[in-house]
Order: C-alpha cells, then sequence, then structure tokens
C-alpha cells in the first residue's frame, strides 16, 4: 500500500528522506561497496560517520563544551540502572520527580543500587498533571535530580527546565529530544531512547557533563561505565552502527528543515491542532491532561463514549492513519506527533475525527 | 562501485539477497505503509515477526524444549557482565577457559561479580593453539563453565564442543554460530552477538536453558535479568527491532540455502581453499596457528616479509578485496569467512594472493 500516516509512539515514523537514502544507500553506502552494516566501525568510513553524526547533533543543541555525547545500548530502560550506578556511589541517594509510568520505572529500575527518593510525585493527580514546583522536597546532597521530561504514555510534559539548584539535574528526554531548542547548560545527563525523535530502536544518545564522568560510582564491568564509553569515542565495544547511520540521516535532515527552532514551531503548530479539534469538538472528544502540562508529543484522548473506540479505530486504520490506539495503562486514543510526523498528517487525522464525529455525533 | 569481496570481522558481511529484500522493503514493509523501523514492537505485525525469526532459529538449530531464545541487546561484551549476574550467587565462583582476546575479556568484565577463574588457558602458546582438555583444572562446584567457541583476532577454534561434566557449559559463539551444524542440548547458554553470522550489529541471540534462568542470580535491575527478558518474550523494553528483522530474513536465507549442514560443508571448502594456498604458497604466506585449531571463519595470516603488508593491503582492497588487515594485536592480515562469504570471494582472494606473490616473490 501506500505510506500511511503514523502515529506510533515509539518505534515511531522516520523522516521519509531519510528512508528513501537508506534504501538508496543499502548495497552500496558511500562508494564503499558495502551497507553501511558490513562495515567495521573501527575502520575510517565509519569513524568519519560516527564523528559527523556526533557533530551534527552537538550543532542542532548548541552543546557547551564540558560535555560528551555518547551513543549507547540498551534502551533508557538499562540506563535508568546504569545512571545511579555511574552517578551515585554505593549506599547513595537521588531524587526522582514521578509524574507518570516512565519516572515510576527510573525509580523502580534505580532502587536496587541507590536509595532512589520520591521528591515530587503527581500520583495523586492520576499523573494527568505535573507536581507544581513548590511541592517538591528536594535533597541538597542527592547525586542528582532526575525527570522525565516527557511522559509518553500520559502525555504530561515539562515546558520549562525545573530549576534544582546546584544538584545535577538528570532527564529522561526519550520522547521530546530535539522537538525544540533547548538549554543543555542547564543539565547534568540527558538520555533518550533513539526510537521517537533520533532513529531506529538499539539506540540511546546521551550527553553528559565531564565532572559526572569522574564520580567513581560504584564497583562493576567496565562495559557498564559511561567514563569508559567516553573515553573509546563509544566504541568500547561494537556500537549500533545502522542506528547511529539512521540517527545521523535524520540530524542532516533536521537541519535541512531549519533546525530546532523551526521544528518547535513546526511542532507547537501541530499540537495546537489536534488540541483546539479535540477542545472544539463540543465534548466528542476529550483530553484529560491538564492544559498547561499538555504534551506536544504524544496526545491521548478519548471518546465521549468509549463503545464507539473499536470503530474509531477501525476507520482510521481504514484511511491510512496508523497507530491511534490509546496505552493499556490509560485507553482511549493517543496521536504521537513526532517530528517525522508532519502538519499534513495532522490535518488528516483531525479531518478524520470531525467527519468520524459527524457520522456517529 | 559494485559490491566488494567483503573480509570485515565484523560488522560483517551479509547476504546480499537479504540487503534487496530490506531495501525493497524499505518505506513499506509486509503491506504496513511504514519501515519495519517504523512500526510498535507490540503491534501484531510485528510480534508475528518475531515469533517467526525466533521459529526460524529454533529449526535451524534443532533447539530442544526446555530452552529459551532472547533477542538481546548490549553485545557479547555485556553479557561477559551479566551472565554472571544472573547464573552465579553473590560471591559464587566460575571456570572460564582462556583461549584469546575475547575470553580473556570476558574474565575481566565477570571479575567485579564473581570469582572468575582460569580453569584452563592457552596464553603460554601466545594463544596460536587450544588447552589440551587434560590441562583443565575445573571446579566441579563451579556456577558454570564458559568458553568463547571461535576466537575472533587469534583464529582459534574449538572444532568439538569440550565435555565438562555436570556443570553447566555457557559459550559466545559470536563468530561462529549457525556456521554449522550444533548439538543444542549440550550447553547450559549460548550467546553470540548478531553482527557476524546473523545481522546488524546492536543485537545479541541467547539461548538459555529454563533452569538456569530459575537461578536467583544477584540483587538487580529488572533489565538486566534474563528472566524477565523470558517471561516478556524479548520484549521486557523495546528491542532492536531492525536488528531482529535483518535476522529473521537472514535465518531464512539460511533455510535456503540448505541449513546449518549444507553451510558447515561450504565453510569447511572456504577454509580449506584458503588454508592450502597459504600452506601451498612455498613459504610466501603462513598461519601461525596450530593446524588442529584453526578457526573456519577467522583466518589470521603473516606475509614472510612485513615490509610487503602495505602493498598488499593497497593492491588488495584496488582489486575489490575488503577489509584484510589483521587485528593490531596480532599484526598481519586476517579474512573473516563468515555465511555471506561465498566461495567465489574466497576464489578471488586466493587467486589474488597467489598474483601477488608472483609479482613481489
Amino acid at each position: 500500500m501506500s505510506r500511511v500516516w503514523n502515529f506510533s509512539a515509539g518505534p515511531a515514523a522516520l523522516p521519509e528522506a531519510v528512508l528513501q537514502r537508506a534504501q538508496a544507500e543499502m548495497l552500496d553506502w558511500n562508494g564503499s561497496g558495502a551497507s553501511v552494516m558490513e562495515l567495521s566501525h573501527r575502520g575510517k568510513r565509519f569513524v568519519e560517520l560516527a564523528a559527523d553524526a556526533e557533530r551534527r547533533l552537538r550543532g542542532l543543541l548548541a552543546v557547551p563544551a564540558g560535555y560528551k555525547v555518547l551513543f549507547l545500548q540498551g534502551g533508557a530502560t538499562q540506563h535508568f540502572a546504569q545512571i545511579p550506578m555511574n552517578l551515585a556511589p554505593e549506599g547513595g541517594s537521588a531524587d526522582y520527580i514521578v509524574t507518570g509510568h516512565w519516572s515510576e520505572k527510573a525509580v523502580r529500575e534505580a532502587s536496587p543500587y541507590i536509595d532512589a527518593r520520591v521528591a515530587a510525585s503527581s500520583a495523586s493527580a492520576n499523573f494527568l498533571d505535573l507536581p507544581p514546583r513548590d511541592t517538591w522536597i528536594l535533597n541538597p546532597d542527592a547525586a542528582y535530580v532526575h525527570y522525565t521530561s516527557n511522559e509518553t504514555i500520559q502525555g504530561v510534559e515539562f515546558h520549562d527546565i525545573p530549576d534544582v539548584g546546584r544538584v545535577p539535574l538528570v532527564a529522561d528526554m526519550s520522547s521530546n529530544i530535539l522537538s525544540g531548542p533547548l538549554d543543555v547548560s542547564r543539565f547534568g545527563l540527558i538520555y533518550a531512547g533513539a526510537q521517537k525523535n533520533i532513529g531506529p530502536s538499539g539506540l540511546v544518545v546521551m550527553i553528559v557533563r565531564d565532572e559526572l564522568l569522574a564520580r567513581p560510582g560504584r564497583p562493576m564491568a567496565k562495559i557498564f561505565r559511561y567514563a569508559e564509553h567516553a573515553a573509546n569515542d563509544s566504541m568500547l565495544n561494537t556500537p549500533n552502527t545502522w542506528g547511529w547511520y539512521l540517527a545521523g540521516l535524520t540530524f542532516e535532515w533536521l537541519e535541512q528543515q531549519g533546525g530546532l527552532a523551526a521544528m518547535g514551531e513546526r511542532n507547537a503548530r501541530k499540537a495546537k491542532t489536534l488540541y483546539d479539534a479535540i477542545d472544539g469538538s463540543g465534548g466528542f472528544y476529550s483530553s484529560p491532561v491538564a492544559v498547561h502540562a499538555r504534551s506536544r508529543m504524544n496526545v491521548p484522548f478519548t471518546l465521549h463514549d468509549a463503545s464507539l473506540d473499536a470503530a474509531f479505530l477501525a476507520e482510521s486504520e481504514a484511511e491510512g492513519l496508523l497507530a491511534l490506539k490509546g496505552h493499556k495503562a490509560v485507553g482511549g486514543m493517543r496521536a504521537s506527533l513526532y517530528n517525522a510526523v508532519p502538519q499534513a498528517a495532522v490535518d488528516a487525522l483531525v479531518q478524520f475525527m470531525r467527519d468520524f464525529a459527524t457520522r456517529h455525533g
């Protein structure tokens, strides 16, 4: 069939231009006579590709001096465990801001290694809002403060970087990295699974301040130590070379789109289009999330009558609108509007939603 | 340029038919209207792909009942650390057979977690031979015995499965898995980085006996526990979906080639072609490895005059023979002859070697 409009929460839509280039280069990348997947990560050609991708990412985010950029494996979930192993001593403690499914999981995976203190939580609001900053009880001696800048499942997003004083701020940005400009200097460590705004799954991008890499952490295998990965330019062992390659193509595509300021504007417009359609539907659709905390990337919404859900999903899929089913933890619908989802896709979705409401109203 | 003959040690040559299919399906996989990389790993289509790949691998290796097959991340190196975490209690001990670079690294990464005992080593033979079985000093109470079935750098390979009695045998088969028939029932755990005989880098395939998954290991994050991955069909978190897809295509290709018996015969013939050319070169080329331990997958060899090395590499590359430089730890040349390297590639290499010897003899 022809290409669909893909609202998957992750793995998610990739820029079509990136896929076309990867397709064209599949059997002969860069004049090598081989696929990029068939080349040694230590060969000159791949080392250049790797450095180029990092350079583009540093440019897009204006990463200041004093930060390393790492290309790792394991998904964000593995780093829920690995971050405390690296940044806190045995018996140490860190503060966690809990705003939904993923930050809860970050606490759970950290707990075998440190005292993962819940310094703030919006559990009592059913994760449909963010915990007000004046309710946060931060420990000034915490090894770091961890938060999830966007909750993919609940659809809540921080629109400002929280001020946590002098304790290093660690952010899981898996689902909103590169969605707009970012002041990296405010962070000690940023990490993101690639499969939303960067590339395919199986790759994690991390941006980490040098002084955090110097922390001794705890005794562990070298392969778990970020400082070792940094010292080896993320080639301590064989990296996910295909993921790194596609990430580089995506960074190049973002440059061509005008960079992160342009993406931020587009993403704001896409989100406004969809939230306006929901809010203007006369109650046919509704968004459960507090308006000021609504995510630009993941938009959960419900139909006024849940018995229409199955028809909504079947009819939308028949019209080439893919993956609108909400996560089972919250039900209803969810449209993910990552960078690679164009305004045209949101327009098509909104048109479908109006038509559906008319037919079933 | 046209496709080269690729002798890379890893990431390595992939079957051209697999690359062509991945290319054709890049923008629209299986009628989904999206790339396989753009689909949720929890969606029906990908779950079917995942199960199909596992079924094909089980068929190829005739995996007996009572084993789980896992698709993981992190490279073999991460599992050097994770295997002791899972299979041994705190303060536990395991036996390691050290036969080269990779088994040494396995010991080093295991050591923060267990007493990683060197039960046998060929270090005194400079890793150019295997330690004779009657020199192994095994501990009957070891949590497991670990060995490296093929050493990619030194080019030594076990041609039989060692008998280690009742202690579970654990094998790093990264560089020779699927190169011929295998009696899986002899093993407690087999693992392999994908980037030699399975697919692209960033994927690890593990075959593990159920009773080993039941071991409590030590306290750790869920994401490191193999039993959790097994209970979640390797979707505890988002897997490397592209790697899983290409692995499935490679397994299908292996079936079309006649399965592992046919591959074993081809690999034996390829290796014989190259070793015969080396041994029959009148000393112009030589293999440093003891004949009975020579690897069928990785063939290191030296020129009688190392000052010819640069010319050999430049001229071979000009003739479309890629990645023949030996690993820096051993020098000289190395040709890797994984499944995706056809007899024609080896024939071309041998012809070049003869011509080169004539020109420079």
